[in-house]
């Protein structure tokens, strides 16, 4: 057993591995690129509110801090649709009872780090890992005078998400080493809906909202403030795209056009939209993530995914309570530890990876399709009457934690293969919702 | 129009393409990493034998230079196979009069470089690129000293190979770089058989003879000197692997009972073996490859692939005569010219390198299958009966420089799918050797 863990990256997986650790014994030590952000004002505009949901909150609630994160969660129960004609439609995520939450990432950061510390981990900020000595197992760090430290480890985790500094060090220092990174030719914008003058919210409270228009799409998803954080996702190139609204007259004639209902409750659009930043959306696919027994990496380090399966930190927690019950499994034997948390996470890794790139497509263009919607409620109702038979892809990425990752992507495809020929019944007419049409759908399952 | 243009790499493609732009009437200085291999013995042990082709082939004529290479280039009609069990089969690359040419890469770039100076570059040798500063247009070499030398560029080509030092400046310093390098879990390690006591070829001369055997295989072409240049392609792990075969008596035993007639005509397997190098096989696919009108990557630099459809050479020196063509079409304005440049042959470069990676399985494994053999025949008579209309896919690929390498990935695929019914029957004892049948191939085409 070793006694000493240094992990890099005090952000939302690093802290939650930190208490993972903790509560075994390990002492923890974590290097955070930035300053802390419960001390100094973070930058704002370049956050898309998270998602929270069953994968998630099983990893907080085994640490036993749910009830306290819950505190600063908004339930969603449903996708409510915001179409260009001005109509509206609402889809709920799930069965009654089910539903994902809305949490502002700084909230959870702060709250994590509070709890990472109270479970004995040392957070030192304004490191920034400059060069890892694999073989002297020694990290450099810049710090804020941007002087050199240089420390020790003994068990190094890289948790500093898709740009991690941790994996480039691992990356250009191994042989043979395979990496995929893969820009989306969007990029992401953060706007805000502000509260109503007595403070409440002025669209409904518990959905996520999106405007889909074809080839981009809004979102907007509530605080507790009773203010929504809002992302455009927007081509960087074209008409239209980020580069193309170049003033504010062609900002507010696109949105007043596009998003109506949205344009009328946004006051400082202009501002944001010109101040705030462009992010890009990118995927990490690279192997391997560990070292033998002295590294892994974890979360977005390992796997940026793009944010349209609401599964970026879901995942990363869940990476944390695998590692955590391999630690119990092989009794602290890191090498056994570390061989199989990559053998179990790699493949989920990378399903969720294209179910996010898939879900964009979806979540844009399909969601204000009739068919689409149409296949939607006949699999809800499947998945009603024959739960352990038809679970619908959402269901089993969002709320189905037993299944993993790569077993939900393989049974989503199949069961969309299942379904085409009976869409394409319904859609000439046929009448679906009894029990002898859904029985020959369940038959072939 | 740019007078002076500067090149990262001397290698094949770097030297033909400051010939080509020499012709043009271009200054071109070129900067090399390593010595001048005319003067200094190369090292060796780590080169595949180049098979030029039809696209290489119209590449060098178009600078009237192929006279000069085909001197020292070994004709090979066909592929000669050994099998495990002893018996040999032979199969004819194309048709009658068609042939791949093997040639040392030694031999070949030091040619270049000497055509290459005789049309007017300046080649400078130990100059390491450390780091380009894309807006100063200038570049920072170490030199021989490890002095660093700053030279100013107006129009730059990176054709420094599978690793460019070219690609990483411009991808570390580029927005939302598409990236991936993957590598298969295969190595490859140069080894030799002899020229025969008497000076003469021990094997068949001109054929480049294959072992395939399943999981890996042996390959040797033949050099001018009567020796051949064996590569074994081989996995890095596993049984039997580069780890396995860990002493001089396990790989005696593997290579007398796996490569028996092989293993007869190789004296100098152990020493070769164990003191060779172990290279690996990497493909790397990227975008852009360009900088508006200053900077283009050519050659591996922009696509590195797998060796085993021959034809990573004959890529980048047809690179080299596409983008002359353009000079041409839009009269020297770089802007214009490296835009369709890209726009052309980045299709190109991803289709090659699927067929690349498509082509190891073939040739280690299906040019030992029944099927896959006889359906080669058939093939090669449809494309005597009906030369227009069908063309095997390698010939698409090695004979046919006027079809592009996309095209002839997609035609290749839909030729397979044609053909397999056609080869079910055929597998059941159909009589496939007359008029009847072939048209009812043509007629699906």
């Amino acid at each position: 057993m070793k006694k000493n863990v240094t992990i890099i990256g005090a952000g939302l997986v690093g802290s939650l591995l930190s208490i993972y650790l903790g509560r075994r014994g390990y002492k923890v030590n974590v290097y955070e690129r930035r300053g802390d952000m419960r001390r100094t004002e973070i930058t704002a505009g370049r956050s898309i509110n998270l998602a929270l949901s069953d994968r998630g909150i099983r990893a907080l609630e085994e640490v036993g801090i749910m009830e306290e994160i819950r505190k600063i969660c908004i339930p969603m129960h449903g996708r409510f649709i915001h179409n260009a004609d001005g109509s509206s439609a609402y889809q709920a995520y799930g069965k009654e009872g089910q539903y994902i939450n809305s949490v502002s990432r700084g909230e959870l950061n702060r709250k994590l780090m509070d709890l990472a510390e109270a479970k004995g981990a040392n957070i030192h900020f304004h490191h920034s890992c400059r060069h890892i000595d694999w073989k002297e197992r020694c990290i450099e760090f810049d710090n804020r005078d941007n002087d050199q430290v240089v420390e020790n480890f003994e068990l190094l985790f890289g948790s500093d998400g898709a740009y991690s500094a941790a994996r480039l060090q691992h990356q250009l220092q191994h042989d043979r080493f395979q990496y995929d990174q893969y820009y989306i030719d969007f990029g992401y914008k953060e706007l805000r809906i502000p509260p109503a003058a007595d403070g409440s919210f002025q669209m409904e409270k518990n959905a996520l909202h999106i405007w889909p228009r074809g080839n981009y799409m809004l979102i907007a998803l509530p605080n507790v403030d009773g203010s929504f954080t809002c992302t455009l996702f927007f081509p960087f190139e074209g008409e239209p795209s980020f580069a193309s609204l170049d003033n504010k007259e062609k900002l507010d004639k696109f949105f007043r056009e596009n998003f109506t209902d949205a344009y009328s409750l946004m006051p400082d659009l202009g501002d944001e939209f010109f101040h705030n930043p462009t992010s890009s959306l990118v995927t990490v696919r690279c192997y391997p993530w560990i070292r033998e027994d002295q590294f892994a990496l974890i979360g977005d380090a390992a796997h940026a995914i793009v944010p349209f399966f609401g599964q970026g930190m879901n995942c990363g927690f869940e990476d944390c309570a695998v590692l955590d019950a391999l630690i119990g499994k092989y009794d602290h034997d890191w090498g056994a530890i570390l061989s199989e948390y990559q053998a179990l996470r790699k493949p989920d890794g990378d399903a969720i990876a294209e179910l996010a790139l898939n879900n964009f497509v979806e979540m844009r263009d399909k969601v204000a399709d009739k068919r689409f919607l149409q296949q939607k409620r006949i699999e809800a109702k499947l998945h009603l009457l024959y739960p352990e038979k038809w679970i619908p892809a959402y269901s089993q990425v969002t709320f189905s934690p037993g299944i993993r990752y790569s077993e939900a992507l393989s049974r989503g495809k199949s069961q969309d293969l299942v379904m085409q020929p009976f869409m394409d019944e319904v859609m000439n007419g046929a009448d679906w919702d009894n029990e002898a049409f859904l029985q020959r759908i369940i038959a072939k399952v």
